[in-house]
Protein backbone atom coordinates (compact mmCIF):
# COMPACT_ATOMS: atom_id res chain seq x y z
CA UNK A 1 0.00 0.00 0.00
CA UNK A 2 1.41 3.42 -1.05
CA UNK A 3 -1.48 5.68 -0.35
CA UNK A 4 -1.27 7.42 3.67
CA UNK A 5 -3.57 6.91 5.97
CA UNK A 6 -4.35 9.58 8.54
CA UNK A 7 -7.00 9.34 11.38
CA UNK A 8 -8.15 12.35 13.66
CA UNK A 9 -9.52 11.46 17.33
CA UNK A 10 -10.52 13.35 20.25
CA UNK A 11 -13.88 13.78 22.63
CA UNK A 12 -16.80 15.56 20.58
CA UNK A 13 -16.23 18.86 20.42
CA UNK A 14 -13.04 18.95 20.15
CA UNK A 15 -12.71 19.91 16.49
CA UNK A 16 -11.85 16.37 14.58
CA UNK A 17 -14.78 17.10 11.67
CA UNK A 18 -13.33 20.89 11.19
CA UNK A 19 -9.51 19.60 11.71
CA UNK A 20 -9.59 16.35 8.85
CA UNK A 21 -11.53 18.82 6.15
CA UNK A 22 -9.04 21.49 6.61
CA UNK A 23 -6.41 18.89 6.51
CA UNK A 24 -8.08 17.35 3.39
CA UNK A 25 -8.15 20.77 1.59
CA UNK A 26 -4.18 21.17 2.52
CA UNK A 27 -3.33 17.95 1.50
CA UNK A 28 -4.79 18.98 -2.16
CA UNK A 29 -3.08 22.10 -2.37
CA UNK A 30 -0.12 19.90 -2.89
CA UNK A 31 -1.36 17.82 -5.52
CA UNK A 32 -2.25 14.61 -3.43
CA UNK A 33 -5.70 12.77 -3.93
CA UNK A 34 -7.35 12.94 -0.37
CA UNK A 35 -10.28 10.82 0.15
CA UNK A 36 -12.23 12.58 3.64
CA UNK A 37 -14.36 10.00 5.11
CA UNK A 38 -15.58 9.15 8.65
CA UNK A 39 -16.28 6.37 11.23
CA UNK A 40 -18.73 4.92 11.61
CA UNK A 41 -19.76 5.63 8.04
CA UNK A 42 -17.97 6.66 5.15
CA UNK A 43 -19.69 4.36 2.92
CA UNK A 44 -23.06 3.85 2.06
CA UNK A 45 -23.47 0.15 3.67
CA UNK A 46 -21.08 1.63 7.02
CA UNK A 47 -23.69 4.62 7.06
CA UNK A 48 -26.23 2.01 7.58
CA UNK A 49 -24.67 0.48 10.24
CA UNK A 50 -23.71 4.13 11.84
CA UNK A 51 -27.15 4.82 12.39
CA UNK A 52 -28.53 1.90 13.87
CA UNK A 53 -25.13 2.83 16.47
CA UNK A 54 -25.95 6.74 17.17
CA UNK A 55 -29.72 6.57 17.54
CA UNK A 56 -32.48 5.23 19.78
CA UNK A 57 -31.53 5.12 23.52
CA UNK A 58 -28.48 5.13 25.62
CA UNK A 59 -29.49 1.47 26.58
CA UNK A 60 -30.57 0.48 22.77
CA UNK A 61 -27.25 -2.05 22.31
CA UNK A 62 -25.02 -3.76 24.99
CA UNK A 63 -21.62 -3.01 24.89
CA UNK A 64 -20.30 -6.15 22.84
CA UNK A 65 -23.17 -5.51 20.53
CA UNK A 66 -22.00 -1.97 19.87
CA UNK A 67 -18.70 -3.14 19.80
CA UNK A 68 -19.18 -5.73 16.98
CA UNK A 69 -21.46 -3.13 15.18
CA UNK A 70 -18.80 -0.54 14.90
CA UNK A 71 -16.18 -3.45 14.02
CA UNK A 72 -19.07 -4.15 10.83
CA UNK A 73 -18.98 -0.41 9.62
CA UNK A 74 -15.08 -0.60 9.63
CA UNK A 75 -14.76 -3.65 7.86
CA UNK A 76 -17.29 -2.53 5.05
CA UNK A 77 -15.58 0.92 5.08
CA UNK A 78 -12.51 -0.60 4.70
CA UNK A 79 -12.96 -3.01 2.00
CA UNK A 80 -14.98 -0.85 -0.10
CA UNK A 81 -13.26 2.48 0.27
CA UNK A 82 -10.05 2.78 2.77
CA UNK A 83 -7.51 -0.06 1.50
CA UNK A 84 -8.46 0.51 -2.77
CA UNK A 85 -7.28 4.14 -2.11
CA UNK A 86 -4.58 3.37 -0.59
CA UNK A 87 -3.69 0.36 -3.11
CA UNK A 88 -3.96 3.31 -5.55
CA UNK A 89 -1.57 5.53 -3.84
CA UNK A 90 -4.15 8.12 -2.48
CA UNK A 91 -4.76 9.30 0.90
CA UNK A 92 -7.33 8.87 3.30
CA UNK A 93 -8.27 11.28 6.22
CA UNK A 94 -10.39 9.66 8.76
CA UNK A 95 -12.50 11.65 11.43
CA UNK A 96 -12.39 9.03 13.84
CA UNK A 97 -11.41 5.18 13.39
CA UNK A 98 -9.82 2.47 15.56
CA UNK A 99 -8.78 4.18 18.08
CA UNK A 100 -11.98 5.34 19.42
CA UNK A 101 -13.04 1.53 19.58
CA UNK A 102 -10.14 0.91 21.84
CA UNK A 103 -11.17 4.16 23.84
CA UNK A 104 -15.32 3.88 23.74
CA UNK A 105 -16.05 0.44 24.23
CA UNK A 106 -13.37 -0.16 26.37
CA UNK A 107 -13.89 2.27 28.99
CA UNK A 108 -16.63 -0.05 30.24
CA UNK A 109 -14.36 -2.71 31.73
CA UNK A 110 -16.85 -5.59 30.11
CA UNK A 111 -14.50 -5.47 26.79
CA UNK A 112 -10.50 -4.56 26.55
CA UNK A 113 -8.40 -3.50 24.13
CA UNK A 114 -7.12 -7.23 23.07
CA UNK A 115 -11.06 -7.81 22.14
CA UNK A 116 -11.57 -4.97 20.33
CA UNK A 117 -8.22 -5.71 18.09
CA UNK A 118 -9.19 -8.97 17.53
CA UNK A 119 -12.41 -7.64 16.12
CA UNK A 120 -10.69 -5.33 14.00
CA UNK A 121 -8.11 -8.13 12.97
CA UNK A 122 -11.11 -10.52 11.59
CA UNK A 123 -13.01 -7.74 10.24
CA UNK A 124 -10.31 -5.57 8.44
CA UNK A 125 -7.01 -7.37 8.97
CA UNK A 126 -5.68 -4.92 12.00
CA UNK A 127 -5.28 -2.35 9.43
CA UNK A 128 -3.83 0.77 11.48
CA UNK A 129 -3.48 4.58 9.95
CA UNK A 130 -0.23 5.73 9.54
CA UNK A 131 -0.49 8.80 11.61
CA UNK A 132 -3.03 9.31 14.22
CA UNK A 133 -3.88 13.04 15.66
CA UNK A 134 -5.76 13.34 18.84
CA UNK A 135 -7.15 16.87 19.55
CA UNK A 136 -6.18 17.12 23.30
CA UNK A 137 -8.45 19.87 24.89
CA UNK A 138 -10.07 20.10 28.20
CA UNK A 139 -13.21 18.28 28.31
CA UNK A 140 -15.20 21.34 29.99
CA UNK A 141 -14.08 23.61 26.74
CA UNK A 142 -15.10 20.36 23.86
CA UNK A 143 -18.58 19.95 25.61
CA UNK A 144 -19.03 23.93 25.67
CA UNK A 145 -17.71 23.36 21.72
CA UNK A 146 -20.30 20.66 21.06
CA UNK A 147 -22.93 22.42 23.27
CA UNK A 148 -22.87 25.38 20.65
CA UNK A 149 -22.88 23.57 17.68
CA UNK A 150 -25.43 21.00 18.58
CA UNK A 151 -27.77 22.80 20.85
CA UNK A 152 -28.04 19.90 23.32
CA UNK A 153 -29.27 17.40 20.72
CA UNK A 154 -26.43 14.65 21.03
CA UNK A 155 -26.22 11.49 19.93
CA UNK A 156 -26.61 7.82 21.49
CA UNK A 157 -22.59 7.65 22.70
CA UNK A 158 -21.88 11.72 22.46
CA UNK A 159 -24.65 11.79 25.60
CA UNK A 160 -23.31 9.48 27.68
CA UNK A 161 -21.99 11.37 31.20
CA UNK A 162 -18.44 13.33 31.89
CA UNK A 163 -16.85 10.85 33.66
CA UNK A 164 -17.19 8.12 30.79
CA UNK A 165 -16.06 11.08 28.02
CA UNK A 166 -13.10 11.98 30.45
CA UNK A 167 -12.38 8.34 30.60
CA UNK A 168 -12.17 8.02 27.08
CA UNK A 169 -9.51 11.45 27.14
CA UNK A 170 -7.39 9.44 29.30
CA UNK A 171 -7.18 6.18 26.78
CA UNK A 172 -6.07 8.63 24.00
CA UNK A 173 -3.96 9.84 25.86
CA UNK A 174 -2.05 6.55 26.74
CA UNK A 175 -1.59 5.34 23.01
CA UNK A 176 0.04 8.26 22.30
CA UNK A 177 2.41 7.42 24.89
CA UNK A 178 2.42 3.64 24.13
CA UNK A 179 2.76 4.37 19.95
CA UNK A 180 4.82 7.83 19.94
CA UNK A 181 5.16 7.64 16.45
CA UNK A 182 2.15 6.50 15.41
CA UNK A 183 -0.16 8.64 17.66
CA UNK A 184 0.60 11.98 18.38
CA UNK A 185 -1.35 14.62 20.82
CA UNK A 186 -2.08 18.18 19.19
CA UNK A 187 -3.27 21.18 21.62
CA UNK A 188 -6.86 21.75 20.21
CA UNK A 189 -7.06 25.14 21.69
CA UNK A 190 -5.40 26.67 19.48
CA UNK A 191 -7.06 28.45 16.58
CA UNK A 192 -8.07 26.08 13.81
CA UNK A 193 -5.76 27.48 11.72
CA UNK A 194 -2.97 26.87 13.91
CA UNK A 195 -3.81 23.09 14.34
CA UNK A 196 -4.13 22.81 11.13
CA UNK A 197 -0.18 24.01 10.86
CA UNK A 198 0.94 21.78 13.57
CA UNK A 199 -0.48 18.79 11.65
CA UNK A 200 0.72 19.47 8.33
CA UNK A 201 4.00 19.85 10.15
CA UNK A 202 4.17 16.78 11.76
CA UNK A 203 3.29 14.57 8.34
CA UNK A 204 5.89 16.73 6.37
CA UNK A 205 8.41 13.27 6.29
CA UNK A 206 5.50 11.37 4.94
CA UNK A 207 4.39 14.04 1.81
CA UNK A 208 8.28 14.31 0.94
CA UNK B 1 -27.05 -22.04 34.01
CA UNK B 2 -29.52 -24.78 34.80
CA UNK B 3 -31.63 -24.48 31.51
CA UNK B 4 -30.83 -25.88 28.34
CA UNK B 5 -29.73 -24.87 25.55
CA UNK B 6 -30.94 -26.99 21.89
CA UNK B 7 -30.16 -25.10 18.42
CA UNK B 8 -31.05 -26.94 14.88
CA UNK B 9 -28.81 -26.53 11.83
CA UNK B 10 -29.10 -27.38 8.46
CA UNK B 11 -29.71 -26.02 5.05
CA UNK B 12 -32.72 -24.08 3.74
CA UNK B 13 -35.72 -27.01 3.35
CA UNK B 14 -34.22 -29.45 5.71
CA UNK B 15 -36.63 -28.60 8.32
CA UNK B 16 -35.63 -26.75 11.24
CA UNK B 17 -38.34 -24.32 11.60
CA UNK B 18 -40.80 -26.86 11.56
CA UNK B 19 -38.91 -28.86 13.93
CA UNK B 20 -38.18 -26.35 16.28
CA UNK B 21 -41.94 -25.44 16.82
CA UNK B 22 -42.53 -29.19 17.19
CA UNK B 23 -39.26 -29.53 19.50
CA UNK B 24 -40.96 -26.66 21.32
CA UNK B 25 -44.19 -28.09 21.93
CA UNK B 26 -43.49 -31.39 22.49
CA UNK B 27 -40.50 -30.12 25.83
CA UNK B 28 -43.50 -28.17 26.55
CA UNK B 29 -45.87 -30.91 27.29
CA UNK B 30 -43.32 -32.22 29.53
CA UNK B 31 -44.06 -29.09 31.26
CA UNK B 32 -40.48 -27.33 30.71
CA UNK B 33 -40.84 -23.60 30.38
CA UNK B 34 -39.37 -23.44 26.40
CA UNK B 35 -38.20 -19.73 24.56
CA UNK B 36 -38.43 -21.24 21.10
CA UNK B 37 -35.98 -18.46 19.04
CA UNK B 38 -34.36 -18.02 16.15
CA UNK B 39 -31.15 -16.74 14.38
CA UNK B 40 -30.16 -14.03 12.66
CA UNK B 41 -32.73 -12.44 15.01
CA UNK B 42 -34.82 -13.16 18.36
CA UNK B 43 -35.28 -10.27 19.91
CA UNK B 44 -35.93 -6.71 18.56
CA UNK B 45 -32.70 -5.30 18.06
CA UNK B 46 -31.16 -8.81 16.52
CA UNK B 47 -34.16 -9.21 14.12
CA UNK B 48 -33.36 -5.35 12.72
CA UNK B 49 -29.76 -6.66 12.23
CA UNK B 50 -31.46 -10.03 10.73
CA UNK B 51 -33.34 -7.42 8.17
CA UNK B 52 -29.39 -5.74 7.18
CA UNK B 53 -28.24 -9.02 6.90
CA UNK B 54 -30.59 -11.00 4.75
CA UNK B 55 -32.53 -8.49 2.39
CA UNK B 56 -30.83 -6.73 -0.63
CA UNK B 57 -27.99 -7.48 -3.21
CA UNK B 58 -25.94 -10.97 -2.77
CA UNK B 59 -22.44 -8.63 -2.47
CA UNK B 60 -24.09 -5.83 -0.34
CA UNK B 61 -22.30 -6.82 2.20
CA UNK B 62 -18.68 -8.50 2.02
CA UNK B 63 -17.90 -11.90 3.99
CA UNK B 64 -16.26 -9.84 6.58
CA UNK B 65 -18.59 -7.48 7.03
CA UNK B 66 -21.31 -10.21 7.11
CA UNK B 67 -19.24 -11.93 9.97
CA UNK B 68 -19.57 -9.29 12.38
CA UNK B 69 -23.28 -8.37 11.82
CA UNK B 70 -23.68 -11.91 12.67
CA UNK B 71 -22.00 -11.87 15.42
CA UNK B 72 -23.31 -8.68 16.46
CA UNK B 73 -26.91 -9.64 16.37
CA UNK B 74 -26.17 -13.21 18.11
CA UNK B 75 -24.26 -11.17 21.00
CA UNK B 76 -27.92 -8.84 21.69
CA UNK B 77 -30.00 -12.00 21.24
CA UNK B 78 -27.85 -13.81 23.94
CA UNK B 79 -27.34 -11.11 26.07
CA UNK B 80 -31.43 -9.55 26.11
CA UNK B 81 -33.07 -13.44 25.62
CA UNK B 82 -30.69 -16.60 25.77
CA UNK B 83 -28.49 -16.15 28.85
CA UNK B 84 -31.36 -15.02 31.24
CA UNK B 85 -33.40 -17.52 29.70
CA UNK B 86 -30.41 -20.48 30.68
CA UNK B 87 -30.04 -18.43 34.07
CA UNK B 88 -33.99 -18.89 35.28
CA UNK B 89 -33.51 -22.57 34.49
CA UNK B 90 -35.52 -22.37 30.98
CA UNK B 91 -34.84 -23.66 27.76
CA UNK B 92 -33.72 -21.91 24.63
CA UNK B 93 -35.12 -24.08 21.31
CA UNK B 94 -32.77 -21.85 18.57
CA UNK B 95 -33.75 -21.99 15.25
CA UNK B 96 -29.95 -21.72 13.76
CA UNK B 97 -26.87 -20.71 16.19
CA UNK B 98 -23.47 -20.44 15.79
CA UNK B 99 -22.88 -23.15 14.31
CA UNK B 100 -24.32 -21.76 11.11
CA UNK B 101 -22.30 -18.81 11.35
CA UNK B 102 -19.43 -21.68 11.30
CA UNK B 103 -20.30 -22.99 7.81
CA UNK B 104 -21.78 -20.09 6.07
CA UNK B 105 -19.19 -17.51 7.07
CA UNK B 106 -16.25 -19.92 6.43
CA UNK B 107 -17.11 -21.61 3.29
CA UNK B 108 -15.34 -18.55 0.82
CA UNK B 109 -11.94 -19.51 2.47
CA UNK B 110 -11.57 -15.82 3.74
CA UNK B 111 -12.46 -16.48 7.42
CA UNK B 112 -11.73 -19.62 9.08
CA UNK B 113 -13.46 -21.46 11.83
CA UNK B 114 -11.05 -19.64 14.65
CA UNK B 115 -12.26 -16.18 13.15
CA UNK B 116 -15.95 -17.16 13.72
CA UNK B 117 -15.48 -18.37 17.08
CA UNK B 118 -12.96 -15.50 17.99
CA UNK B 119 -15.80 -13.09 16.82
CA UNK B 120 -18.28 -15.15 18.98
CA UNK B 121 -16.20 -15.09 22.25
CA UNK B 122 -15.81 -11.25 22.37
CA UNK B 123 -19.62 -10.91 21.75
CA UNK B 124 -21.42 -13.77 23.69
CA UNK B 125 -18.70 -15.55 25.86
CA UNK B 126 -18.78 -18.50 23.42
CA UNK B 127 -21.61 -19.74 24.84
CA UNK B 128 -22.30 -23.20 22.89
CA UNK B 129 -25.81 -25.19 22.79
CA UNK B 130 -25.93 -28.31 24.95
CA UNK B 131 -26.90 -30.10 22.22
CA UNK B 132 -27.35 -29.01 18.50
CA UNK B 133 -29.28 -31.47 15.84
CA UNK B 134 -28.08 -31.04 12.11
CA UNK B 135 -31.24 -32.02 9.91
CA UNK B 136 -29.43 -33.99 7.27
CA UNK B 137 -30.87 -33.80 3.90
CA UNK B 138 -29.65 -34.52 -0.07
CA UNK B 139 -29.74 -31.38 -1.19
CA UNK B 140 -32.03 -31.83 -3.57
CA UNK B 141 -34.36 -32.53 -1.26
CA UNK B 142 -34.04 -29.75 0.40
CA UNK B 143 -33.91 -27.38 -2.95
CA UNK B 144 -37.47 -28.57 -3.61
CA UNK B 145 -38.81 -28.13 -0.24
CA UNK B 146 -37.99 -25.11 0.49
CA UNK B 147 -38.72 -23.93 -3.40
CA UNK B 148 -42.56 -25.27 -2.90
CA UNK B 149 -42.78 -23.17 0.04
CA UNK B 150 -41.09 -20.07 -1.15
CA UNK B 151 -41.89 -20.29 -4.72
CA UNK B 152 -38.49 -19.23 -5.73
CA UNK B 153 -38.68 -16.35 -2.99
CA UNK B 154 -35.33 -16.97 -1.36
CA UNK B 155 -33.12 -14.38 0.81
CA UNK B 156 -29.52 -13.04 0.22
CA UNK B 157 -27.93 -16.23 1.58
CA UNK B 158 -30.36 -18.92 0.57
CA UNK B 159 -30.24 -17.29 -2.28
CA UNK B 160 -26.45 -18.49 -3.25
CA UNK B 161 -25.71 -21.42 -5.20
CA UNK B 162 -25.40 -25.01 -4.96
CA UNK B 163 -21.78 -25.50 -4.18
CA UNK B 164 -22.52 -23.12 -1.72
CA UNK B 165 -24.72 -25.06 0.08
CA UNK B 166 -23.20 -28.27 -0.90
CA UNK B 167 -20.03 -26.76 1.39
CA UNK B 168 -22.04 -25.53 4.07
CA UNK B 169 -23.49 -28.84 4.21
CA UNK B 170 -20.23 -30.63 4.35
CA UNK B 171 -18.80 -28.28 7.48
CA UNK B 172 -22.06 -29.26 9.44
CA UNK B 173 -21.15 -33.22 9.21
CA UNK B 174 -17.56 -32.41 10.40
CA UNK B 175 -18.85 -30.82 13.21
CA UNK B 176 -21.14 -33.34 14.21
CA UNK B 177 -18.00 -35.45 14.05
CA UNK B 178 -15.73 -33.42 15.52
CA UNK B 179 -18.10 -32.82 18.86
CA UNK B 180 -20.33 -35.89 18.62
CA UNK B 181 -21.31 -35.44 22.23
CA UNK B 182 -23.27 -31.61 21.10
CA UNK B 183 -23.72 -32.37 17.83
CA UNK B 184 -25.95 -34.99 16.33
CA UNK B 185 -27.18 -35.95 12.29
CA UNK B 186 -30.70 -36.36 11.67
CA UNK B 187 -32.14 -38.01 9.01
CA UNK B 188 -34.36 -35.61 7.50
CA UNK B 189 -35.73 -37.54 4.90
CA UNK B 190 -38.30 -39.18 7.86
CA UNK B 191 -41.99 -37.38 8.45
CA UNK B 192 -41.56 -34.70 10.86
CA UNK B 193 -43.55 -36.77 13.28
CA UNK B 194 -40.18 -39.23 13.26
CA UNK B 195 -37.75 -36.22 13.23
CA UNK B 196 -38.89 -34.97 16.42
CA UNK B 197 -39.18 -38.34 17.65
CA UNK B 198 -35.28 -38.90 16.91
CA UNK B 199 -34.89 -35.54 18.76
CA UNK B 200 -36.57 -35.59 21.81
CA UNK B 201 -35.05 -39.58 21.84
CA UNK B 202 -31.86 -37.98 22.53
CA UNK B 203 -32.57 -35.18 24.41
CA UNK B 204 -34.21 -37.72 27.20
CA UNK B 205 -30.98 -38.23 29.53
CA UNK B 206 -31.26 -33.89 29.39
CA UNK B 207 -34.88 -34.40 30.47
CA UNK B 208 -34.25 -36.83 32.97
N1 LIG C 1 -9.80 25.36 17.09
C1 LIG C 1 -11.05 25.73 17.36
N2 LIG C 1 -11.33 26.79 18.13
C2 LIG C 1 -12.61 27.15 18.41
N3 LIG C 1 -13.69 26.50 17.94
C3 LIG C 1 -13.48 25.42 17.17
C4 LIG C 1 -12.17 24.97 16.85
N4 LIG C 1 -12.28 23.87 16.07
C5 LIG C 1 -13.60 23.64 15.93
N5 LIG C 1 -14.32 24.58 16.57
C6 LIG C 1 -15.78 24.65 16.66
O1 LIG C 1 -16.16 23.75 17.70
C7 LIG C 1 -17.30 22.98 17.32
C8 LIG C 1 -16.91 21.51 17.32
O2 LIG C 1 -15.98 21.26 16.27
P1 LIG C 1 -16.06 19.95 15.40
O3 LIG C 1 -15.00 20.03 14.35
O4 LIG C 1 -17.45 19.72 14.96
O5 LIG C 1 -15.64 18.88 16.55
P2 LIG C 1 -15.77 17.31 16.55
O6 LIG C 1 -15.88 16.86 15.13
O7 LIG C 1 -14.48 16.86 17.21
O8 LIG C 1 -16.97 17.01 17.40
C9 LIG C 1 -17.72 23.46 15.95
O9 LIG C 1 -18.76 24.40 16.11
C10 LIG C 1 -16.47 24.12 15.39
O10 LIG C 1 -16.75 25.19 14.52
N1 LIG D 1 -40.03 -33.99 7.47
C1 LIG D 1 -40.61 -33.30 6.46
N2 LIG D 1 -41.08 -33.93 5.38
C2 LIG D 1 -41.64 -33.25 4.35
N3 LIG D 1 -41.74 -31.91 4.32
C3 LIG D 1 -41.25 -31.21 5.37
C4 LIG D 1 -40.68 -31.86 6.48
N4 LIG D 1 -40.28 -30.93 7.39
C5 LIG D 1 -40.63 -29.73 6.85
N5 LIG D 1 -41.23 -29.90 5.65
C6 LIG D 1 -41.73 -28.84 4.74
O1 LIG D 1 -40.59 -28.38 4.01
C7 LIG D 1 -40.58 -26.98 3.92
C8 LIG D 1 -39.32 -26.45 4.61
O2 LIG D 1 -39.38 -26.70 6.01
P1 LIG D 1 -38.87 -25.62 7.05
O3 LIG D 1 -39.16 -26.15 8.41
O4 LIG D 1 -39.40 -24.29 6.69
O5 LIG D 1 -37.30 -25.72 6.73
P2 LIG D 1 -36.12 -24.73 7.16
O6 LIG D 1 -36.59 -23.93 8.33
O7 LIG D 1 -34.99 -25.66 7.49
O8 LIG D 1 -35.81 -23.91 5.93
C9 LIG D 1 -41.85 -26.49 4.59
O9 LIG D 1 -42.80 -26.26 3.60
C10 LIG D 1 -42.23 -27.65 5.51
O10 LIG D 1 -43.62 -27.72 5.70
MG1 LIG E 1 -17.41 15.66 14.24
MG1 LIG F 1 -36.67 -21.83 8.57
Amino acid sequence: MIGRFISLEGGEGTGKSTQAKALARSLESKGITVHLTREPGGTPGAEIIRDLLLTGHEDKWNMRTEALLFAAARAEHCQSLVVPALERGEWIVSDRFIDSSRAYQSVSGLLNDADIMALHKVGSGGLMPDRTFILDLPEEVAARRAEARDRGDSDRIGGRDSDYHHSVMAKFREYAKDEPDRVKLIDAAQSPEDVTTDIMHILNDLIG
